[in-house]
């Protein structure tokens, strides 16, 4: 028996355009925070999908999220602005920060607004992919609770720091969207209900030795009594696990430096999200032709992909032509929605007083999930 | 018996900008080579220091170093600027482009210049560096040789593309500045020599499969029959592989593309460099209080350094902490030099007509190294 179940993308968006107007945000934000969530689905990253539906409700819940504030221009010039989110949704405060950037840029030609005070925003490449469907350059990191330790520490003191670059090509763009760890801690989750040892160079216990044992390094995470996810690059320098760090700060420089906001491992702490953002966009005409620039990395990446495969190897992929291929394929086939997802939805849609069948079809009343929070 | 000389920052500076005239630049341009070759021997990075000293002279006389000729302005905007060097030398070519993108950002706030048609420019970080010594955020990359095989394939398509980020902070900036494979081929050399077999996740054949036998990849690379070093990740992409991939893609992105110059695998062919290079500076006041964002980065980093050690470590770095406290150790108690190297460095001061005792002393007439390339 399949662990999924099978909704269009169409039923989804209302599903979650519905709950976010009933979660208090108007339905512009709504629709912008669903548009967020169902292109990690659609782009098969399900982590960052409906999946987060409920974890949001929760922090709205515990006031960790604010609904109804709204982003505040603390400074601005052409070519910038630092926003302070006032603990409002990230997408919404990411959104307004990347339309900020896209409208600076089309006029200054490079603009970078940065963000602080704001929450989880959701999938970076969402942002990129913006300015990247308007014919421009997109840049965006963020940084998160602390996950990552830095080479030779013990304690996390960056976050997993997603850096998403998106650059115009056809057939489809270059979207390059990468945690600066080597690893998610959703992988280790995964490893960890699989019972499978996780790979070397991937994470270190409280002591700050690698180790393979799943379970006992999240519950080092958990507690927070030191361990984490290595930088890309693994626990030492001949692997280039100062590359990782290195790269880590970075995202921690556009984010939370500039922005004079939290860095990691101060954000989530208290009941204050403090998470800060970072968005870059760059209109290529102030290099020339556009258009010649674009035909320029469309030919490369072809080359790319047609170049000589590895033994066994069958395709060499270019970045952001897996999420492409994933989301014509779920626009059209629809989206599998993992059971425990969609129990907690229809608990979720019971208690915001939505009609589970008309939204979700009969079948989800049945679905045995954990224990709903909701009781 | 030590492999090595040991000569003061002056003598070698004296050495190098007079080689650099006598090469046929400019008392301006040769200081400007010198200072950038000398950076790299300051910060311990000897593979881009006065070892290339020869490899240039070489370029040179193979015309594929042009000497005499300037960075030819073909578009530019109040943010940005597209320079054709004309097969100019990288340090000259590197210099005025990140010159321009400074005076740019002074005014702007934010500027970007790309450079096409240039040679190989030494370390990225001697440009960031520049920004950063006028209280600037510097960013700076190049291509090189093709020597990174994408994931999954076989072929050499990327150069080992550098990124170097620079940002003020007392007592010592933040100085990143890493190739985007997980190892240089200089690495690779060494091991080659001690005769020691490479560490997983570095390298592959001419078929596509991981190889430890440094000489066989060597041989590959140097034959063109195929393989070559691997991205920062390795081979497999739940190591990472796509994500060092992609940022040697980013490194392309803002030097080959943006520029419409050669991407790494077409440069260095048939006696035409065509290396390209990028350069975004940031003046930070444009977020506010540059003071303020400085002593932010700064306490940061101080939080970094003094956090909890793995067992068996004494000491977390920060990005330069290393470099910076190199090149005080290396301008009180001068630069050791291979004598190799300083075999090269007569031998060509012999060619040059210089006199070898005044600049290198009287043991560097007495080394054994390889046979001349001036006889």
């Amino acid at each position: 028996m399949s662990n999924y179940m099978n909704y269009s993308y169409d039923s989804l968006k209302k599903f979650c355009d519905d709950a976010f107007e009933k979660f208090g945000f108007t339905t512009e934000e709504a629709k912008i925070i669903t548009d967020v969530l169902l292109l990690a689905d659609l782009y098969g990253i399900e982590s960052h999908g409906t999946q987060r539906l409920v974890r949001y409700h929760k922090d709205i819940a515990k006031g960790l999220i604010k609904v109804g504030v709204k982003p505040e221009v603390v400074f601005e010039t052409p070519v910038s602005a630092v926003i302070d989110a006032q603990d409002g949704m990230g997408q919404v405060m990411g959104y307004a920060a990347m339309k900020m950037a896209i409208e600076k840029a089309k006029k200054s030609g490079i603009a970078i607004v940065t963000v602080r005070n704001s929450t989880h925003y959701g999938i970076a490449g969402y942002y990129t992919k913006m300015a990247c469907d308007e014919g421009l350059i997109g840049l965006s990191t963020t940084n998160t609770t602390a996950i990552m330790v830095p080479t030779y520490g013990r304690k996390a003191m960056l976050g997993s720091n997603p850096i998403a670059i998106s650059f115009p090509a056809d057939p489809y763009p270059f979207l390059f969207d990468a945690s600066t760890t080597v690893v998610t801690r959703g992988k280790l989750e995964v490893y960890n209900k699989l019972d499978k040892p996780l790979h070397d160079g991937w994470a270190i216990d409280s002591t700050g030795n690698e180790s393979t044992d799943a379970a006992k390094v999240l519950k080092c995470i958990a507690n927070k009594e030191g361990g984490g996810i290595l930088p890309l690059g693994g626990s030492r320098e001949d692997s280039g696990s100062h590359k990782g760090y290195g790269w880590g700060m970075v995202a921690e420089l556009f984010s939370s430096i500039l922005s004079l906001g939290m860095t990691s491992e101060k954000t989530n702490v208290g009941g204050k999200g403090g998470i800060c953002h970072g968005f870059m966009v760059i209109d290529p005409k102030i290099f020339g032709d556009a258009e010649a620039i674009k035909q320029h990395l469309s030919a490369y990446l072809e080359e790319l992909r047609n170049s000589p495969k590895a033994e066994g190897q069958d395709r060499i992929y270019t970045h952001g032509e897996k999420e492409i291929a994933a989301m014509a394929d779920r626009m059209k086939n629809g989206i599998n929605i993992n059971k425990n997802t969609v129990a907690e939805m229809r608990d979720l849609a019971q208690f915001l007083g939505m009609d589970v069948v008309a939204y979700l079809g009969e079948e989800a009343l049945t679905i045995q999930g954990k224990e709903s929070i909701y009781k």
